[in-house]
């Protein structure tokens, strides 16, 4: 099946590539990989929410921040396809996931897993990877997630 | 000497492979390279410590996160060589080490020396790396430390 | 043109490398791709400025930062020099710009564009790269950036 096909059966698409936020691009192909930039979790261009991920007022809740984190992986995903079809992944290498955390907030993970859990979706076994998942004090535009990829190409 | 064989001289074993905190793997083969998930300093499937690393009341010191980082450093090998013959690695490449850090702690690369001092016991001169050492706000299961390595193998 | 002849033209020299903050290299090459340290914007061996990037009193103003994560790619530059003739860069491939930021502070990509620049002012197309752009709680020395690169060689 390919991955436009499987994405239509998560009842997803890929989204318009999201612009640059600044002078660099949306990703880059190096010999067999592709590295994405970090990407946000834009939604039609404008982030569904921002602030720190936590528990409590005015933080934004963990299973919030993972549905976030599921969004800015399929953006990654829309990146990596601007600069080779994704039916040329062969393997998803590394993902790290930032995660704007309120110091007290320990389950980068749970959040993580939104990342991590649309891949697996979207490439079965070749979407298993290497992850690593951090705590940061805050991410551009007030982001709650920040997700970048490394996939292998054939 | 093999790789056991010098883990053996420093009194060392590679321990048991962390279950990943989430959906990912411990770590990945492309092509001629490793990469690991971020690893914590799990000891027999429990952290050693947790909290933000600095000087004063309630804080974990710095001189104990450098071995939290040795610690993580390990376990990332054990993921490594759940991928491949650690014997094949013919240079650890980089290395990021995530340094959970009160806000006016700035000895991110004491503590990182941890990690990289153990990779040059281990595999002398094709253990010296490039290296990036950051203050994070917060890491999972709020560890102080979280190592990443992408390793060469032949 | 040369790589120190367009860095002439631009005014600049490559710098001496900074001696790694500990017990790693500057830089390392595996196969086609050079991956280097986390640099800070050491000037003749010494920060030009310390502290967390935001908006208020005792604050690193964004536009200085700005200046810093250029200086910091040109310590990068230097820094893969000393495994490879920079002449050799085919792609600067992936960059990665941490900002020690106050967590109210959400202009990491303008700060970044500090370094994104200068490699594209070096390198030209070959020089635009995939990007993450994060904001910290601390680096090593109370720096304000932290530049790292992945660039590929022929």
């Amino acid at each position: 099946m390919s991955v436009a096909d499987r994405l239509a059966s998560l009842g997803l698409a890929l989204p318009e590539v999201a612009a640059p936020a600044g002078a660099y691009l949306p990703a880059v192909r190096s010999g067999m990989h592709v590295y994405t930039a970090g990407q946000l979790p834009f939604v039609s261009g404008a982030l569904p929410a921002s602030g720190k991920v936590g528990e409590g007022h005015g933080l934004v809740p963990a299973v919030d921040a993972k549905d976030y984190a599921r969004i800015a992986a399929l953006n990654a995903l829309a990146a990596a396809g601007s600069v080779v079809p994704l039916d040329a992944v062969v393997r998803v290498v590394k993902v790290v996931v930032f995660v704007a955390s309120d110091p007290s907030f320990t389950g980068q993970p749970g959040v993580a897993n939104g990342a991590s859990e649309l891949l697996a979706e979207v490439f079965e076994d070749a979407g298993r990877h290497a992850r690593s998942a951090v705590g940061v004090a805050v991410l551009p535009l007030d982001s709650p997630v920040e997700v970048e990829l490394v996939l292998e190409v054939a």
